[in-house]
Order: C-alpha cells, then structure tokens, then sequence
C-alpha cells in the first residue's frame, strides 16, 4: 500500500540524513565512543532510586498507577522551582510543566509558536535534535555566530531586526555542540538586546548543574523575566531513561497554552516515575550526588585536553570546558572533519563531524568529543589515534 | 508581553471549551462521578508493581536509568506481539512502537499522515481527546454515523468514494463513548469497504481486553493487514499513571517514519516505566489480573442497568455494553442532555453530556455514563436521582 504522507514526516533534513548515516556505522562496542552524548552511568543512583520506588508503591500506590494532571507532579514541580529560587531565580510550582525530557519541552516550545514560514533563531552550531525537531513546524530558521564567549551580539541585534523571530534557541551553559559558555558580559548584552522585542529567550540547560570549573552565571531569566522561558532535565544528572525534564515558563498565557499543548500530545508526564523521582530527591542529596558526577567529568575533561595538548599538533584548536560533556575541535584549514571522522571510525575511534551541527554550513573544520563515557585508559588511547590520523592527513596534503 | 501563538494551539474547538467548562464544574469529590473515564483502582496491581520495580533495579538498573531506543522495550514489545499472535494477528515485536499511553499513539499516527485540508474519518460519536488531538493537524474531518452494530455501511462507502480520506479512525470495542461494538458482519464489511483504497482504519482498542459479555470478536488487522494501523495500551488493565500504550503497524515504511518521528518528540518512551511493566508482565498471570477487572465491571454495569431499567422512564434508551466502561443513554425527542447534566450536578450527580463527543452536532439528546468508578450503593443513588431529574423535565414540557 502506497502512503501519501504527511510534509513533516518527509523532510530531507541533513541533520536526520546525517545522523542515520552515523548510527549505521557507528553500532560496534570495539570502538572508542567519542562521538555519543550519554552520561556516565556514576550519575544514576541505581539503589536509592530502588528504594524511593519502594517507598512511593508503599505509601502512594494507587496515586502512582492512576492518571493524573497535564501540568506535573506537584512535589516534583516544588522541589525544582526551590532549586532556581535557590539560585535567585524567583519562581514558582505553578510557573512549571513536567515534560518528557528537554527534548519534549524543546517540540511544545516549538509547536506552541511556530507557524510554517515564522522566523526564529539559533545558535551556530546548535544541538542537533533541536535543530530537527524545529524543522517539523517549517520555520525560517536564522542563526547567530557563537563565538568563544557567547553570540555574536551584532549578527544578533541585526537579525532580531529584520525578522523579529519568534524565539532565539540557545545554550549558555557548556553548549552541547562546542562546550561554550557565555560570559556575565555576553548574558547582559544578549538579554539587552531581546528586552523590548517580541522575541522569547529559550534557554536550554541540560548540563547547567554540571560545572566543574569556573564560576555560576546567571540565567538568562535573571534578566529576561517572563521573555525567557527556561528548559531543564534530570537527564544528566539523574536518569534520562526516566524520560523527566520540564520548562520554566513565567510567562502565564504562554504556559497555559503549552499545558494544553501538553495534555492533547500525550496527556501527562508518566507520575510512576515523577513520584519515584521526587521520593529519591526529598531523601537524598542531590548536591553531593552532582558533585560526584562533576569529580569523573572534571577529571575526565582535563585528561582529554592535556592529551591533546601533548599530542596534537599545534594547529588544532579545541575549547576548554567549564562544565559539561562536550569539547569542540577545530581542525587546521584544509581539513573537513567529515574526513577525519571516516579515518578515525577505520582506526578505532568514534567523533561526532561538526556538520550536522549547522543549519547550513557544510564540510566544516570542527568536531565534537565527548569524555563522560571513557576511561582515562581509553582517553588516552583515543586522542593519540586522533593525532596520528590527524597528523597523516596533514602529511597528504 | 504579547504572544503570537502558532494556530495549531488557538484552535478554539468545542471540544476543549466544552471540556474547559466541565472541568471547571466538577471538581467536588462529593458528586457521583458518572462523568469520567478513570479506570478502577482495583486494576492496579500496586504490591506485584512494587516486586518487579526491585527486580527490574536489583537487575538492570543501569539499563533502566540509561537512554534508550525509540521503538520501545524489545521484552515489552515481544510480550504484546504474543499477545496479539494468541489471538490469531500474526505480528512481530518488530512491529510495534511504545508510545507514551494511546494518546501519543493517536497523535504520532495523525502527525504522520496528515497536512492540513488533508481529509480524515471519524465516527460519529467519537472519543473525544482524539478529535481534540486531530484538530491539532487542520484535516477535514468528515464523520459516518455510529449504528448499533458499528458503522453505516452505505455512508461509509460513499465518504472513502467521494473523499479518499487519510485515515478512518474507529474504536470497534465497547466504544468511547457509547459502548456499542462492531458485529462481526459490520467488520467483515468495513474491511471490504476499505479494501483497495489509500484510507489506513486507525483501530483503536483501548478496552479490548475488558469484554465481559459475549464473543471476542475478531480485530480489523485480521481482515485489513498493513492497511490496519492498531492502537492498545495498558491504561485500563494496569496503570494509566504510567503512560504505556503502543501502536501496532505492518506497514514497514509506515512504522519506520512514525518511529522517527517519536524520536524528535521526545526520543523515546520511559525505559524505566517499561521494563517494571515488562517484568511484571514476565512474573504475573495477566489475564487472572484482567478477569478480576472484568468481573467488577461486568457487576458494575449490570448494576447501572438494572438501576436504568427499574427507574427510567421507558422513553429513555441505553446501549448494553459487552465490555469496558461505558453506557450511552438517549433521552426522549425535546430534551437536550445539556440541560439534564446542568440539573444532575445541581442534585449530585456528574454525567458526561454528549456534545463534545459529536464533531458537528449540538444540543444532542445523548449522554455518557461511567460506572467504572463507582460502588453498588453509588450506582443506584446515582441512577435514581438522574430518573428523578428526567421525570422533572417531562413534567415541565
């Protein structure tokens, strides 16, 4: 049977052709996994999740298994606005939606927005699945320059004027692809730019809790108030099988909308895992158990970087995480890390190639490595098969 | 600040106003809840739940906490295709696609095959949150009127002629709202009716395995094959609280860009959730489980109907469900269920007024009644004092 279906399933988009590709390839355990985005499984708390199940199937049974409300467990939805208050970012219960993980909350974003042809904004590079998954609601998508310390503030001011977009996508926090952060000067000038238009800040923090060097910025909401709407997970720091993150959103008519949004696309956030999740955190210190995911991934990071300082050459460049579980690597010109990425996977090593990460840009210099899933023994092994690739490549030229 | 919302969520439908203003009334524990649609707590199985959340975790609880793959759990996705092969559906693990409870499964098959203008088919009445999630894609729905023994045949055949629909979405079981199944004839004939044309039959079977009267009658996969896009779930066998329902497609190109699109709407459905579920399944005499639901409700709706018989004026008709939750109650000609569901709250009792479940008809004669959720005592309390209130508006024409 012949099926005509509908536009937005059929997008070419080269992101998904991309990724396809990559996940064809990319399936043997023998391989050195730079290329992935999972977190260390240090990060799930396996027995005390065993227990809190224990306690919410004990206590709250029946509340457990029945349905229950589009906008999210309350204790659930209290234990994360005290967080942001916490950080000084005054908020409430009622100001958030329990979604599927970030990557839901990034689809209601969208779809609560966007009308096929609406302008809006992102980061060049950005997350490569928001990239996807905007591209189901047929907007015009523009993209500002991330430069070392944040957008490119002109490029920003210029496009917020041409085309008052419906929101500017970014992720000011060891950004998954480049491991950037923004600076406090780069906030100020980014939410003083927005202030006044009709343009919302997403702020995407999936790694946020997750920095080990540094000092805390501010979010972006500090700022923008209810013009930013805030995006979070416990993926990274929790479980993201558990399928749990949310948005911020202060703005009322707008999170009123995506709660309807909400409940019409799946009803409600599964509450067997909501209740588990919120038992774990009112029992448990969730700072203490960060501070051990940090620990590995500090430690993780700067074995990486001080490989590559050892032994790539000097004209490659990569930044240097604050946080996170990312670091991007620019190649020297006349390089495309698409043709590393096919050398390295020959000898052993997964990278993720820059392209899928830009809307249109194509056969780019930089990679993304990730480090939260490797040893220091296979770190070490990885970057130095990276270097010799590197270096027979610029030995052929 | 002023929001441009996308139309997809400014969508002012009578559903979600008429369900808005329901809502907003019946809040008050103290009414007979013949409204709803809330399965029994008597079907979660909270203590077994309790034992498999251990095992899965003692097990497995880094694969439970980890990503995981779009498609589903492989065990959960196996179990159900067992399932549907003991019944005579020959179908593969291979086949099926969890999705976050049949809600997400409804929405994931209209956003696959639908554009806007795109014509689809539903029953006439239909479930209601389905109309409401199809809005969300602008089809043009048309409807085929719901007789006792399922669809009008001859309607039906000049809707698929006249307007190719994409899909035609039905519930043959113990339908949502009326409680009314397919015969065996009318599915051997709707199938004949579908047979060589573009329309998919989205068959929806969320009370399947509730029947407790009469024979089991065959699936429409079984006449239609990959032209038959099933929807199950175990919301109202198990638990709805945790969101676990699938979609069952042959139609390998189909299935393949349903699962691609689930996994830009949120990667993937809780692994947590499913492997306790699928652990429980492994460990549990599911149909002892089921037969104990069935029991209650078949004494559940006798109840309600013997209640109806003895008090109801005799102008007043009702379905006889052979299964599930529900019973459609018809008044005599110059009443409107609206009216009688404003006097039922005002004197206790909640009913489902039939409006909402029409995509076109208003100020319609029919209402809903639930007796899932109800005891003996309740039922007959309630039941009288709806016979009372019919009696009322009799008497004031």
């Amino acid at each position: 049977m012949k099926v005509s279906f509908a536009k937005r399933v059929m997008i070419q988009d080269f992101q998904g052709e991309f990724v396809k590709k990559m996940l064809k390839s990319a399936t043997s355990p023998d391989l050195i996994p730079f290329s992935g985005g999972i977190p260390n499984p240090i990060s799930f708390p396996v027995e005390e999740m065993e227990k809190a199940a224990e306690a919410v199937l004990e206590k709250n049974g029946v509340l457990a298994l029945q349905y229950s409300t589009a906008q999210g467990y309350l204790p659930l939805r209290e234990f994360i606005a005290k967080r942001y208050e916490k950080k000084g970012t005054h908020v409430t219960a009622e100001d958030i939606l329990i979604t599927n993980g970030s990557q839901q909350a990034l689809d209601i974003i969208a779809a609560t927005l966007t009308d096929p042809q609406d302008d809006i904004l992102v980061e060049d590079p950005s997350y490569l699945a928001a990239l996807q998954t905007f591209h189901l609601y047929f907007p015009n998508i523009h993209t500002v320059e991330l430069e070392q310390d944040g957008a490119n503030i002109q490029e920003l001011q210029s496009i917020l004027k041409k085309h008052n977009p419906k929101f500017f996508y970014m992720i000011p926090d060891f950004q998954n692809p480049t491991g950037l952060t923004y600076t406090l000067e780069k906030r100020e000038k980014v939410a003083q730019a927005l202030k006044g238009t009709d343009t919302f800040l997403v702020e995407d923090s999936p790694y946020g809790e997750l920095r080990f060097k540094g000092k805390q910025q501010p979010c972006l909401h500090s700022f923008l108030g209810e013009q930013c709407i805030m995006v979070g997970s416990f993926s990274k720091t929790i479980s993201p099988g558990m399928r749990l993150g949310w948005i911020l959103c202060t703005h009322k008519e707008l999170r009123e909308k995506m709660v309807e949004y909400k409940q019409l696309v799946d009803m409600h956030t599964n509450i067997f895992g909501q209740m588990i999740l919120s038992e774990y955190l009112a029992h448990n210190d969730y700072d203490k158990h960060i501070e051990k995911i940090k620990e590995l991934y500090r430690h993780q990071a700067e074995t990486m970087i001080r490989e590559m300082k050892a032994h790539f050459p000097s004209s490659v460049s990569y930044t240097d995480p604050e946080g996170g579980m990312f670091i991007w690597v620019t190649l020297p010109e006349g390089m495309t890390s698409i043709q590393l990425t096919q050398r390295a996977e020959k000898a052993g090593v997964l990278i993720a190639a820059g392209d899928p990460f830009y809307e249109t840009k194509r056969n780019v210099r930089t990679f993304r490595l990730n480090y939260s899933n490797s040893s220091d023994e296979v770190i070490v092994k990885g970057i130095r098969i990276l270097a010799d690739e590197i270096r027979k490549m610029q030995e052929e030229k």
